[in-house]
């Protein structure tokens, strides 16, 4: 079983995103956080303090847990019309009944470096340049890193979110493999998991994926980052029992996670630099 | 076996369509079309016979085979701001080398009647409000109109066109089916077709699929227009053979085709109507 780390890939886009970075001028990433939750601020936190690593500024723009929806908006609309900054994120989650979709919607396409926009993930799908979510290109670039062939392969992505599964479906299609798309009311999980030559897993529940959900020699990615009593991190995957199965896998946390924080900053630095 | 036709569908939604219409302004349709391709010019006169019918004015609006990309988008932005006009709908083909994806950005989502806006498909992949390509929601509303359930079901999709194959997915998704697009690099494409609930098939090929695709007792939307020697349509399933093995299974012609038109000036109809 050959373990599919996102260490070093993370380390190669960071390295080359430095060099884009010191060659033009400062990106500027503004991330909007309307939330009390911890783990997500700490998220927030670990971003700024990888951009600051790699001379790209960053700032919190926080609106606190009673944020409304049209201050979120406005807020969005303002840093669009900034043009000292250039990468925007929304962190999720929002304040109850607020949908990130509809907020997203006020990201300026040109600064959506987490591809959030429906607009972007619309361009994605019809096959025009647009910013991928960040955790669906990483998925890709992991994948493309240790060279895994796509075309004619039967992969199956479990868990239709918006950020995550539904942008990885076309990502997965462009690549000609033929995708799946399953999730909490798909009947017999296990039967159309383990047709899966390459299984990505993005639902959110620990241990969700065991051995019997995985084709002997396959590939597997897993999305979930669960946050453990302890403060540390799970998949969704049963890692020690999917490891006797599989072909290959990703270890959570240092599979999926550092590459997608990589690329969010790889794609500030390009939309510093878009004419 | 169960023939799915589309004529009692269309034909109700067409006199629910005339109801809306007569209460409302009279609402005004724009057709643009860049091609002497015969079939195409055939399809948009016949939009425009069935809005007469419905009290619905259309304008085809011919910009010629030789029209370029800047002509196309200036008169579908033209339309846009044009609040005489409430629906714009841009013909393919297109000009060689120009793309429908890039040419349809152009045309306000707020007439984008067959959802061809790639900002349109976003939305309808985010949840959010959005016309649908006709197309597409024919087949669902096919689907819904003879009660075919979805939920937790295998649904396969043949093809993955932006108009068709891709929105298809999402709204099969957002009924809760599990959902697989295959599509020309799919290797053993019986192996996976057969394994199919509900099979859309929209790839444009004769008789694509015959008996051994189907599993028995499958329903089965056949999406291809093809044209026969003799002036007339086929579509992709080969009907004959697969009526011994489906469920249940539409005509070509008469199965979607008449559905589609119908949606078109529906979507028509609540354009003119939004607020």
């Amino acid at each position: 079983m050959r373990k599919l780390t996102g260490k070093e890939l993370a380390a190669a886009i960071k390295t080359q995103t430095a060099a884009e970075v010191a060659a033009g001028p400062q990106p500027r990433l503004a991330v909007v956080v309307a939330t009390d939750d911890e783990a997500s601020l700490w998220y927030v936190r670990s971003i700024a303090k990888a951009a600051a690593g790699l001379g790209i500024a960053a700032d919190l723009v926080d609106l606190g847990p009673g944020a409304r929806a049209e201050q979120i908006r406005e807020t969005l609309a303002r840093l669009g019309a900034d043009a000292g900054v250039h990468g925007v994120m929304l962190q999720t989650p929002l304040p109850a009944g607020i949908s990130a979709q509809e907020m997203a919607a006020a990201i300026d396409p040109r600064k959506d470096i987490d591809g959030a926009n429906p607009l972007s993930l619309g361009r994605l799908a019809a096959g025009l340049p647009a910013f991928v979510p960040a955790t669906a290109a990483a998925v890709m670039a992991l994948l493309d890193h240790y060279g895994v062939e796509l075309a004619g392969r039967r992969a199956v992505v479990v868990g239709r979110s918006t950020v995550v599964g539904k942008p990885l479906a076309h990502l997965l299609l462009d690549r000609h493999a033929t995708v799946t798309v399953s999730h909490s009311r798909t009947r017999d999980l296990a039967a159309v998991t383990s047709a899966a030559e390459v299984l990505v897993v993005a639902v959110g529940r620990t241990g969700l994926i065991g051995a019997e959900h995985v084709a002997p020699g396959a590939v597997v990615i897993d999305v979930g980052t669960n946050p453990t009593g302890d403060g540390g991190l799970a998949g969704d995957v049963d890692f020690d029992a999917v490891a006797g199965v599989a072909g290959a896998l990703t270890p959570v946390p240092g599979g999926v996670g550092p590459v997608t924080t990589a690329l969010l900053l790889r794609h500030t630095a390009r939309a510093a630099n878009l004419p």
